[in-house]
Parts: C-alpha cells; structure tokens; sequence
C-alpha cells in the first residue's frame, strides 16, 4: 500500500476532478490545470487594510482571555476555501504557510468533510479510549487504512502521540530504553534494585545521564527533552532548563549547489566528523541522532543524501539509534511521501516522527526490538487521539485520489523555476534560492526578511518566514501552477514595494 | 458563570432526563432515581470468559501493529452506554474506571453526539487553525462558552495544550518564566547577550538550572520534564533521563481519619516543613511547588485542606508558584467542580491544569505577569485542538443541565456508607477506606488486589487500581445511585471469590 503512496508517477487529478466552475476571467489561469477546488477565488482579494477594523475588535477581544502577540491574522474558516485562507474583513488570501506547514488538502476540504460525518469519527469523539488498555475493536483496522498504510519502507509499527514535541519525545525515551537494554544484555535482564531506587530520586543508574545527539539551527519541538534538542533561537529556550546534550554542525551549504560542488562536500564531510566525534566522545553518551530532513524553523537548511547516508552508516557503526524528524518535511510537500525517500538509504532509519500534515503525531518503526521490554514503560491516558487518525487517514486518501505528491514535485519544479526567473532579474533580494528537487519545500534569503512578510498580505498572500533571514514556502500539497503564477507575481510586487 | 458550577446545589437532573423504558424486573434498581441513560443496560451482562474468544482474536490481530501488552480490553464501544462498556464478546460491564478517569458523561452520551455534528465541530475538524498565529474568530467564544466558563476561582486565563504531560510542562515553563523575570527585576528587562548565547548550549545562565518542586508518590506525566516531577513507580522512570529536581514527602495518613487527628496533623507539619526546607536549601532554586489534590496514580493519597492552606501560605511567604494538578481530580468527581475548591484557600492557586475529563486540556492561570513577557516564548503549532474544545464545551454544559457535581457529590456519600458497611463485614479486604466527602473518588488498600481487579471482570464491572495495593474507583459523573448498588453487590462477589 505503501508503495502506491511512494511510487505513484501519474498524476490522476485532472480526470477526477469536478468541471471548472464559471471562471472569471482573469488571465491568471494561464498554467492549464483545472482546479482541484473549483469554487476557490480565481485571484486573491484585499478589501482593507490588514488587519481590518473587524479583525482588530475581535483580536482585542480575543486578548482578554487568550495571549495574542503572536498573532498573525484572525481567520474566517467558514469563508476559507482550498488555497485561500479568509478574514473577518472580507480578504482573501492565498496561503502559502497553510498553518505553519500544517494543513495539506486545503480548507474545506470535502472528502475531510465527508470524514467527519462517519459513525467512526462520531465514535472516536465522544468515546475517547484509553488507547493502551481500551482501544476500540476497530483500531487495528484504522491504524492500517491509515496511519500505517502511509509508513516509511521498513517500518510496520507506530507509536501515536498527540503533537510534534510528544511524538519525538516519545521517540527520545524508546531509544534510551533500547540504549540501556543492549547495555544490560538484552531484554530479559532485569532491574536491578539499584537502578529502581535511584530512578525514584531522578539519579543515576536509574536515570542515567544519557543524550540524544541533534544539530545547530535544528527545531524538534518546545517540552523539556524536545527543547533541549532544539538549537533555532534563543527565544524558544531561554530561561527553561535543559539537559545537558550535544549539538554537531549541521552543513552550511553555499549556492548555487552546481558552483560550489567540492566546497559542499567538504562541509558536509566536517560535519559528519563532528558529529562521529561527539558520538564517540560527548561526557553523556549518546544514545540517538536526531535529525530534520531540512532544517525547517532554524532557516531551511538543506544538506545532500550523501550527508544523510554518511549519518546513517555513522549511526550503525557506533551502535547508535538514527531518528529523523519529518513534522514537517513529511506527507508529499517535498515531491516524496517522506523527505527521506529522497536519501536511497540502504537501511531505513531506526524511527521517523511525524506530525503537522498528519493533523496527528507518534513514531514509526520497523525493528521490533524497539517496542520496550515491559507494558506500561511507554504509556500515557490517550497515546493519540483516534479522531486525528481519521482525518489523517482521509488526507491519506485524498492524496492518493488525487495524486498529490506527484503533483507537487511537478509544481515544485515549476515553481522553482520562476523563482529562479526573479532571482535573476532581483539579486539583491534572493539570496540562497534552495529546495531545486524538493516539491514545493522552497526557501531564499532577503536582506528585508521580515518587512517582506508584512508586506505580502497587502498584495494579497500569507507567507511565513524561518530563521534569522529567510522567506519558507509551504504551500499545500492541492497548491497548483495557476496558484504558482499568482505568487511568482505577487513576490515581484512585494519586492517593488520595499 | 464558573459559579454556577461550583455552587450548584439543586440536583436538576430527574424532572430532565427522559422517561425510564420498560425497565427489566431486576431487583437492582432500589434507589428511586431515574436514569440519566434511559437505554442503559440495568445490569452487568457476562457471556463468556473475558477476554472472549473475539477479543482474543482481535488482540492478537491489533499486536501486529501496536503494542498490546498493557492491553485492558478491547472495546466496542457502539455498543457501550452510560456507565456500560461493551466488548466484542457481548458482554457489557459497569465501568468505574471510565477510560483512566476521563469519561466524565457516559458513553454515547446525546449531547455530546449532538456537538459533533455542529458546524463549529466540523470546521475544527477539517481546518484545523495554529492557534497562536491564526486562531478562527471564534475562538474567543469557544473559549468563554467553554474551557473559561468552567475556570477554577480567581482565573481567567487559559493557555490550552493536548494533554496532562505538555498542560503540566508548559505550566512549568510558564513558572521558569516568571521565576526568572522576577530575578532580572521585571518584565522590561532585556536578557543578557551572555543568557542568550548560553542557552543555545543548553548552559547557564541562559538555561538556568531552576527546578520544580514535586512530592514522593506524585503523578504528573511522562514527558521529560513531567517526568522529572513522577514519583509514582520505578517502570515509569527508569532509563529516562531526568532533571535534579526535589521531592517532599506528601502526607501518609492514618485511617479513619477521626481516630488519627493529632498523629495526621503531625504528619502534615513535618511534610510542610520538608517543603519549606527544601524551598530554602534545595541547590537548584525552586520555581514551583507541583502537587495533585488527592495522588491518584500514586495510591489515592489523601491530604487534608490544612495541609493545601499551609502550601499555599509557604509558597506565597517565599515568591514560589503554587501549581495544582487538577488532570485527574478536576470536573466533578470530588463533589466540587475542582478538588481544590474544598481548601477554602484565601488566595487562588497560581495555576491549575486540567486535561481528562475535560478532554482537552491546558493550565488556567489568573495573574497577566503569567503571560510571558515576550510572543514566541510560549508556543508551538497547534496549542491545543479547537475540536477538543468544543468537546469539553459539550460536557460542561451537560454537568450545568443534570448538575453532575452535586449528584456526585450525594452519589459519593451514599456509595461511601455502602464501603463503609462492607468494610466492617470484611475487614480484612478493605484497609484505608479514604474519599470521606470527595464525591466519588474513592479508594481502598486490600492485600489481593491484583486478583482483585482481575476478578471483578468476571462478575461484571471494570475496576482499576493504583499504587502498590490500591483498589480505585473512578466511576463517571453520570454514576447513580443504583449503579452503586450494583457496584457494592459485585465487590462484595468479588471478596467471595478470592
């Protein structure tokens, strides 16, 4: 099933989807694709300023109860459709950070919609279990018309949790307790009295001082284990304690790739023996290697499949568990179901993460030998929500249906190639173009970073920003070339306005 | 509105709930009230050996892909109501352990079906918002008609999170915040270029090591920080890695209550000494104190208001937040909306967590210098789940319409009196009967309780247990009186069959 996901080359929308709707006639449609939502706006539209009156009074009023500085906009789901995402004021934009990378089938979605009508869904809502001692009859049977049927090659078994920050930290204490197992020699071995006492005082053997291993610039979430793994900025970690772990380098690339070839891997080999040193070194040993696809939060930050294929020789050699956190690369954006389908590697890694486009979270895994040796080791009341594995098995689906991943590594290229056009014609505002091959996973550096973003809702589009100076584009997965055109114009009139 | 709630003394439920259905003729329901659940069954049915030989079979199947081994029972819970859990045997047992205490309304409950078919829901569902950047315009709403209505005393501020884990680490981070920010001498205060560039090395001063007070026996989560606060038992915590953070001894009482006055008065003072010591002299300074009500997963450890009283006057005395872990004891079991409305306290908790029977969950505060001082310190994708949301809407209104709190309240004192009497009849199998005037959140210690919890499936009802020795009970809010009829009846099978 999987494979059908990984593997699909044709792109089944067209024949599929409904006849286009009564177009305007506005000649942004030039890309001849039909929509995927044919009642979605033909263009953007900007009715005031943003934010509107309208928007104001209700985000003041929203403040009364509910912290607002970091408020972006307001939004009007009800009016929100495909690609456009709606305000109290009447705008509309185009989205093109879709939730922080979050919602992949669009707004309104009608097979999501269908999906919330099931007696399932119902089921799954009023009647929450208790998933690891009361799961409903039919879990086994949506973990594999859904979350499972998506799993990375290699990996037949999950572990569901609720966010992003709980599915890699579940994954963190997996490792540390298969770490501690092959230490002890096996699964059978048995506590000893020491190790069970000196846990209950958080001290050593029990809680032993172990580490998981990321990267500079790297984000995997805001709790205390995932935070203490995240390197973006110091303003999502100051002042919270941490634990005492390792950060390698991760490979600053220089672009255009082509020119800098030798350069390239030169950088990646360093860091690649950084972080083999650190594994070999590090005072509180090192029992996994986290790592993101592409750095997302810390400023889209790319390295080649060699690097990634180096880190997973690196992680089986040393004995060391080799986690890749897809929250945000997974489900299609990069031209593959996962980011690291990009890698060929000979041995897929020992757990990958997800959330984000899932609209649900946990782990996969392959190797049985990391589910723990005891029941109740990993365990929480609900481990997951059912509800948010069915609305991720309908996402499932409608990527198939629809083709999706396919899709965007078509739009992908098309829309890196017009942004390759503007950075030709606008060096001084596109530094760095990177995500060539990666769907629509697409990101540059502009010395006007964040004026950029807060011109773009007045030309009408929502765009994100991530690390210290780049613009991300995370478009949906139902994102279309027609879609494309209106961004590649709308980034030339921000550019005009600067 | 949150009054209403807690002071609700009128039990309104019998004039509303539909006319009792051809009842059966058993003799079990004496006590004349009518059933909240009128197509509830009126007694336990046991048709096979439990697990069944579909249960069996489906486990077996589910092992594939999920880890089974904390496995309690498969459910099939289109065939479960009220207070009945269905398996896929045909046998419906009396469920008084509710999904780990978070089934507050019964199964199928209407009014909650009702909610998940409103548009509100289905928007939730299908657009699922980052609630910090782009929250829906209705969000503030969904807020007040809901998680605020419901708000302890002297709160009304809401940070909203997934679970009881990220509710209680994001208190915990909103503590360090403030913990640190009154060092630096208030919110204007700009970190430090040293604070900044040492927490991306997870070192100080940046990543201070500040830590949170917790007591032995506590429960408060799995996650890494959560974690470091658990206390409960040994295969909860070993080979995690954990923060140096200290532990007080919480109060072990002597029961009855009444013959141990001055001794469990003493027991009090030396456990609010140890506190405050600890607060004083514990090397990494104390942000926090974190405690539970009444220890549920720890054993249903009881404390008295006095010794609540003391904790607060401590904390205040010496500027450490006082944190209440409502996850488990919050909507209703006890008798009052939140256990801690029996302390009297003269001044709110600072925070107060809730997950579970909310279904949703967050941490409650009421002081604004809570809110940290800058956006982005507290954050992630999606803070919470607007659907959730709504949920915990559902059941408070259903609480507001049957007045739930005041009928577990009386519902509590007559299924007490019935232990009581048991107790004395068999006092070999009940020590430490506590829950005196907690509604429903009973417990007592027996010295087979393992077999115990193992037979109660066979004559009917599903029991859970917590600590070393502790039977718990956990029954619904929608638990009646003649449900404990049924339940005392049962226990008292049990005893016989050990």
């Amino acid at each position: 099933m999987a494979s059908v996901l990984r593997s699909s080359t044709k792109l089944r929308a067209a024949a599929r989807v409904p006849a286009v709707r009564a177009l305007s006639t506005t000649t942004r449609l030039r890309a001849a694709e039909k929509p995927f939502f044919p009642n979605e706006p033909s263009a953007p539209s900007v009715q005031t300023a943003i934010p509107g009156p309208k928007s104001k009074a209700a985000a003041d009023d929203l403040n009364e109860v509910f912290d607002v500085r970091s408020l972006n906009m307001l939004a009007d789901y009800s009016q929100s459709v495909g690609n456009y995402i709606a305000d109290l004021d009447g705008n509309k934009l185009l989205d093109v950070y879709a939730q922080i990378a979050s919602i992949p089938v669009g707004y309104n979605n009608p097979h999501l919609k269908e999906a919330t009508q099931s007696p399932e869904m119902i089921n799954a809502l009023i009647n929450r279990p208790a998933l690891g001692n009361f799961p409903s009859a039919d879990w086994a049977n949506i973990l594999r018309t859904g979350v499972l049927k998506a799993a990375p090659k290699g990996m037949n078994q999950v572990f569901t949790a609720m966010a992003g920050s709980d599915a890699n930290e579940t994954a963190y204490k997996a490792a540390f307790m298969y770490y501690r197992q092959l230490q002890r020699g096996g699964p059978e071995v048995e506590f000893t009295e020491e190790e069970l006492q000196s846990t209950m005082n958080n001290e050593g053997p029990g809680s032993p001082q172990l580490s998981i291993l990321s990267f500079k610039s790297a984000f995997h979430g805001r709790l205390f284990g995932s935070l203490s793994t995240t390197r973006s900025k110091a303003i999502h970690k100051i002042d919270i304690p941490a634990f005492d772990w390792p950060q390698a380098s991760f490979p600053s690339l220089k672009y255009p790739l082509e020119d800098h070839v030798q350069e390239n891997a030169a950088e990646e080999k360093r860091c690649l023996e950084e972080v083999e040193r650190l594994i070999k070194e590090f005072h509180n040993p090192v029992a996994a290697v986290m790592v993101e696809p592409i750095q997302s939060e810390g400023g889209d930050n790319h390295a080649s499949p060699a690097f990634f294929q180096g880190l997973r020789e690196i992680t089986k050699r040393t004995n060391v568990l080799f986690i890749v956190d897809e929250v945000q690369t997974g489900i299609g954006a990069t031209g593959k179901f996962w980011a690291h389908d990009h890698w060929n590697l000979q041995t897929p890694p020992d757990m990958v993460t997800f959330s984000k486009k899932a609209q649900t979270a946990g782990y996969y895994f392959g190797n049985p030998a990391l589910r723990p040796n005891k029941p109740y080791r990993q365990f929480n009341t609900w481990m997951g929500d059912p509800a948010r594995a069915l609305i991720y098995r309908g996402i499932i689906e409608e990527v198939e249906r629809l083709g999706l991943v396919e899709h965007t590594r078509i739009t992908g290229e098309y829309l890196y190639s017009g942004l390759e056009r503007l950075a030709q014609k606008y060096p001084d505002h596109f530094q760095n173009l990177r995500g060539k091959g990666q769907g629509t996973f697409i990101a540059w550096d502009t010395p006007h970073r964040d004026q950029f973003l807060a011109k773009a809702k007045s030309v009408g589009v929502n765009i994100g920003g991530s690390g210290a100076a780049a613009v991300r584009l995370r478009p949906m997965l139902v994102f279309q070339k027609h879609h494309a055109d209106i961004l590649l114009e709308s980034i030339e009139k921000i550019i005009k306005l600067l």
